[in-house]
């Protein structure tokens, strides 16, 4: 074991903040694995996703006692742990890994977390993938997991131009599950298309919702994923045939879900939610490792992610700005 | 078999109208049982529904072919029927009916329904009592099912001063189930209050939504009745604690529902929908059985109903103002 530096430098938070001009760098203790399946990390790489933005804004389902170093995924190597038999086991490797939900995150040079929150990488993946590993990509394998699990025929899903949704398309594809594609601009259009998807649908286009249900009937679409919220929620789930399911996995639109009560009661259709931080815990060891696996050979393909920049963590906030003012052109990665 | 008139009397619906004066009164043949199934009902008594004013404004579940006669349940004597097994085992029996989905309803002195839409009333069952067994009790029952089933300890219902609120609240009081009670207005607080219940809370007051929250936490609500909508749809779906279900059965106040993506995404909330017409036919015959001698059993007590006017058919127009104009008063039955 090599020695370890006893201070590094890191990111946080003091407060949340709506404009999210709220992070310092500062220089702090290396953490050290205290519990049995304890694992420290030397990071890599770490992205800024659409969670860490809310999360920063103070509106994402977990918050964590403040100040907090933010960054919910990363990729590096384990340099210690504690004497755990799963965390031994990771000893020396390089592994994809997600924060503590109630503690300091991947924007630093080291974090602890629990050995259960680490997927060891293959030796074909690079840090760089192996960074964007878990949030997006496990997101859309558990989306399409769902879809596959419930037998539907054909899919609606919206955000499709968004970094999940080109995910998702793509997966679609793979596992020829027939997809309607909503995008909000008509560049999105033309860039879905030119994946190869054939319904491709701008909810701003004035026929948007007779063209939504003409193409949900013909396709048979009975399941819908949401990464918008808003209005639009309520026009995928209207425009689907009876007893069909939507589940919504985002609010980008900012906006409440808005639905009609007769699609609920009496076309008994339901609406339900998606979050990776749960759907994970419930998989068995073995169901992880084989997501795991499934998802790595996927990483240079189906579930591949564009990089706009990549910043070290004193960027950090010019990252943020270049991600927020266009989130199509690519992750913005951070290099400790 | 009694000699059959040719001609009957019948209100008609020519069209769907928002301010409801739709209804004419006509002069029409007695249909006969022309399916094996078939049962011809001389009608004795049928109530006004909340079902009903919103089919005849155009905004139910179910739309008919037009002209048709409304009503959508009714007690009375079978007196014809086709040579169905089922069908002949209800002659010159006296039942509760439904209408059927797609021909004339129970407005009128005759209707014919299908034999399976029909529950043999016990002696001790009055028409009027028979006339209200099916929608309201029914109802009410189903989702107290749902309650039982799904082993919530306690729940929470909007609405709770209606006709079915207050039978859910009574078997709630039956089958020892802890419940929150939202109504609207402050003699809706008394009312229930005078009932029994301990914990009822007004939508209108000012800290309604701290004390909703705070008395799901204490009661550990997880399952919610809404017959309301609107914007209270999402306040009852945001107080329940995680892993809780939002079930929609009525949207007494026009609005469409809103919720927060968070409470779905994050706190995997479920939302779904409850329908009589879609609940009973998933019941085995058994089951109907039985469930029809429990709610009957219980309509002088659990599921009684009260009356506040008796009127001909041809009091209909008058009949629905004196409904929609007081619907906590009770219920309007239409005596052909």
């Amino acid at each position: 074991m090599t020695t370890l530096p006893t201070t590094m430098r890191a990111l946080s938070m003091p407060f949340y903040d709506n404009e999210r001009n709220n992070l310092i760098l500062v220089e702090k203790t290396v953490p050290r694995p205290t519990k049995a399946n304890d694992v420290l990390i030397k990071i890599a790489a770490s992205p800024i996703n659409p969670s860490d933005v809310v999360f920063l804004e103070g509106r994402y389902g977990v918050k964590k006692q403040l100040p907090v170093t933010p960054g919910f995924e990363a990729s590096g190597r384990v340099v210690a742990t504690g004497n755990g038999y799963l965390a031994r086991a990771l000893m020396g490797r390089r592994v994809a890994c997600g924060s503590p939900n109630d503690g300091d995150g991947t924007w630093a040079e080291y974090m602890v977390t629990r050995a259960d929150s680490c997927m060891p990488l293959l030796p074909q993946i690079t840090d760089e993938q192996g960074a964007m590993a878990l949030a997006n990509p496990m997101t859309a394998w558990g989306l399409m997991d769902l879809a596959r699990r419930g037998g539907h025929n054909a899919i609606v899903q919206s955000g499709a131009a968004g970094a999940v949704g080109q995910m998702i398309a793509r997966l679609g594809q793979r596992f020829q599950i027939p997809m309607i594609q909503v995008v909000r601009r008509e560049e999105q259009v033309q860039l879905l298309q030119a994946m190869g998807e054939q319904y491709v649908l701008n909810s701003n286009a004035p026929d948007f919702e007779a063209q939504l249900r003409q193409l949900c009937r013909q396709l048979k679409v009975t399941l819908a994923f949401d990464a918008v919220a808003g209005p639009l929620s309520g026009q995928l789930l209207k425009a689907m045939p009876r007893h069909s399911h939507l589940v919504v996995y985002g609010g980008l639109s900012n906006k409440a879900c808005v639905y009609d009560p007769s699609d609920i009661i009496f076309s008994h259709k339901k609406v339900t939610g998606f979050w990776l931080t749960q759907w994970l815990p419930r998989l068995s060891l073995a169901e992880k490792i084989k997501v795991g696996i499934n998802v790595q050979r996927l990483l240079h393909a189906e579930l591949k992610t564009e990089v706009q920049a990549r910043l070290p963590l004193e960027a950090a906030a010019q990252g943020l700005r270049l991600y927020t003012q266009n989130m199509s052109a690519g992750k913005v990665l951070l290099l400790p």
